[in-house]
């Protein structure tokens, strides 16, 4: 993308981050609130200063302590019913990097007590052999949520394929049916898509208030940007979507108190773009030149991280900020199904 | 409503709009646009001034030529095929304003060659019965679309009974799978509800671009704000959705170049409240005391009309702005669905 190669190298500069250390009191809780997210009133809200420590959004200990919440509650489900919660992965092909995301969800399940289910099918395989692994899982008691791992081989058509999961064990949200009852006041989605959630439930973990909160939401992908905004309405907040035919994207996100960045395009937002105390969600992880790294790249966000953190009052990291929140999001999504579709408290 | 009471003395004085006299050069065409929306293209653009006069959006005038083009597009159908199109109407109860509702579209149909089904229940009629009404209209192959009158009896759950017509005749397009592809990039819903697609129409109309614009919707209602919101989106507007947790949407409304009010609080949006040029769509039909009308009230608005007019370049009346067009997308849906049924061009 051109924005990558106008903004990479505006601001990364290989310096600590002055606030990496955050407040880290994660007390446990298993209750779910609201159905959708899990409990959080459990952190020290984030003081809204200019003061760039203590501001760091932490996704990987939230996720952490959310993991761990959710290991409790699989015991006990286990020890008293004997259901196991189980999760289905199917991998069309070999590209390294799903096999890698393949590889963590399987381990993140293992961690908590999922049972994982795995379907590993060549890229040259027939959609009706994929539609036909998804319609075994679908009917197979055991699992609880069903995942295909994007993207596809080019020659299959993903919507037909990811429309054969059943809405009950769509874990990931996508389904238009999930969408649409998220749009809708008075209507629950049975998933929420896991990044966006991930995303609200580590602004409700650190008890930062959306209510009534201007937010902008940059990008309007279907599988984060979209979502994210329809969580932050449900949620209250007075939702502004910025996306390429924005004409003063600047303008419009320096109004905003919370900002959940999913452009895909490193460092696009400046500090600049940014209103002194907004709290900054950073769901970008773009790779960058660099030759320093022993991969010959390094991985950033949307956000100019050094810029912004002089100018909010709290922001993810990239790595470490909602890309582990995702995965736990994953987990809660199977148990939640477990425990729908078992009729369990 | 309070904020009626409030704001309903404030503005809307008696005397002649100057602007009532509008470009009416209204060619014929019954072309689709985009699968969703009417051609449009027909109308010579409103000229963007601060002149009171040809400012006029006027629903009234663009829904006859709306329903014109539909007549001549169910006639050749007729001729070529002998296919009706049809809609189903379920009314249950006697309100006077249902059934004044109904009257109109079965007028509407009958103007423009759709047959009318009608299944009129009691008030006291169970659940099952209505839903038997509609299941036999959903296998009825002379019927192409189904309308539940709204409100239903409060003994009635709503969702349940909307959720019996399939979605191929869901005409009203509140179906959750038909808002979450509204939602969704890349997908198309079946239908998009009257209210706001007549909205949309109604600037496509007037050759009032959206792509790019800053726009704003006051109200998030399941049927006109939201949906309204997710079209603007579609094309391609920066949208921002009001409602009753924001906290400053004077200076909000105030940025936008596009304004959807669909509050239902009468006169709440003020002159101050827009921006110089800016257009306006006043979804709101608010009654107020008025003691010189026979009935005792006359409908007012979202908008000040009156101070708005000074302000902006163009604005819907009410009544005779949104109203008509509703009815004129009702038929344009019934007439597409017909077409998609029977799998005519």
């Amino acid at each position: 993308m051109a924005a990558s190669t106008v903004f990479a190298d505006c601001c990364w500069v290989a310096r600590p981050f002055r606030g990496l250390h955050l407040r880290r009191t994660l007390l446990l809780s298993s209750r779910f609130n609201n159905r959708m997210f899990l409990s959080s009133s459990v952190f020290a809200p984030v003081a809204m200063t200019t003061d760039t420590s203590s501001k760091l959004l932490d996704g990987k200990s939230v996720a952490k302590k959310i993991r761990d919440e959710i290991a409790i509650e699989i015991d006990k489900i286990k020890e008293t019913t004997g259901i196991v919660p189980g999760l289905a992965v199917i991998l069309v092909g070999s590209r390294k990097d799903s096999q890698t995301y393949v590889r963590n969800k399987k381990k993140a399940c293992e961690d908590v007590g999922i049972a994982s289910y795995e379907a590993n099918l060549p890229e040259d395989c027939s959609e009706e052999e994929v539609i036909e692994h998804i319609s075994q899982f679908n009917t197979n008691p055991s699992v609880h949520g069903i995942l295909v791992q994007l993207p596809l081989p080019r020659h299959m058509h993903e919507e037909k394929i990811l429309n054969a999961v059943i809405i009950e064990k769509d874990v990931d949200g996508f389904h238009p049916l999930n969408i649409g009852r998220l749009a809708m006041q008075g209507r629950d989605p049975l998933f929420v898509p896991c990044t966006p959630k991930g995303c609200i439930e580590l602004l409700r973990r650190y008890e930062i208030e959306i209510k009534g909160k201007r937010a902008v939401v940059i990008g309007r992908s279907n599988i984060v940007g979209m979502p994210a905004a329809l969580l932050l309405q449900r949620a209250n907040a007075t939702v502004t979507m910025v996306h390429s035919y924005t004409k003063n994207p600047e303008e419009i996100t320096k109004q905003a108190d919370i900002v959940i960045s999913a452009a895909g395009v490193a460092n696009l937002v400046r500090g600049s773009w940014l209103k002194p105390g907004a709290v900054v969600i950073d769901v970008g992880i773009n790779p960058v030149d660099d030759p320093e790294s022993a991969r010959g790249y390094r991985l950033v966000g949307d956000v100019c991280f050094d810029e912004a953190s002089e100018v909010v009052s709290a922001i993810t990291p990239v790595p470490g900020g909602v890309g582990p929140m995702t995965i736990a999001m994953l987990l809660s999504n199977t148990l939640s199904s477990a425990k729908r579709l078992h009729k369990l408290k």
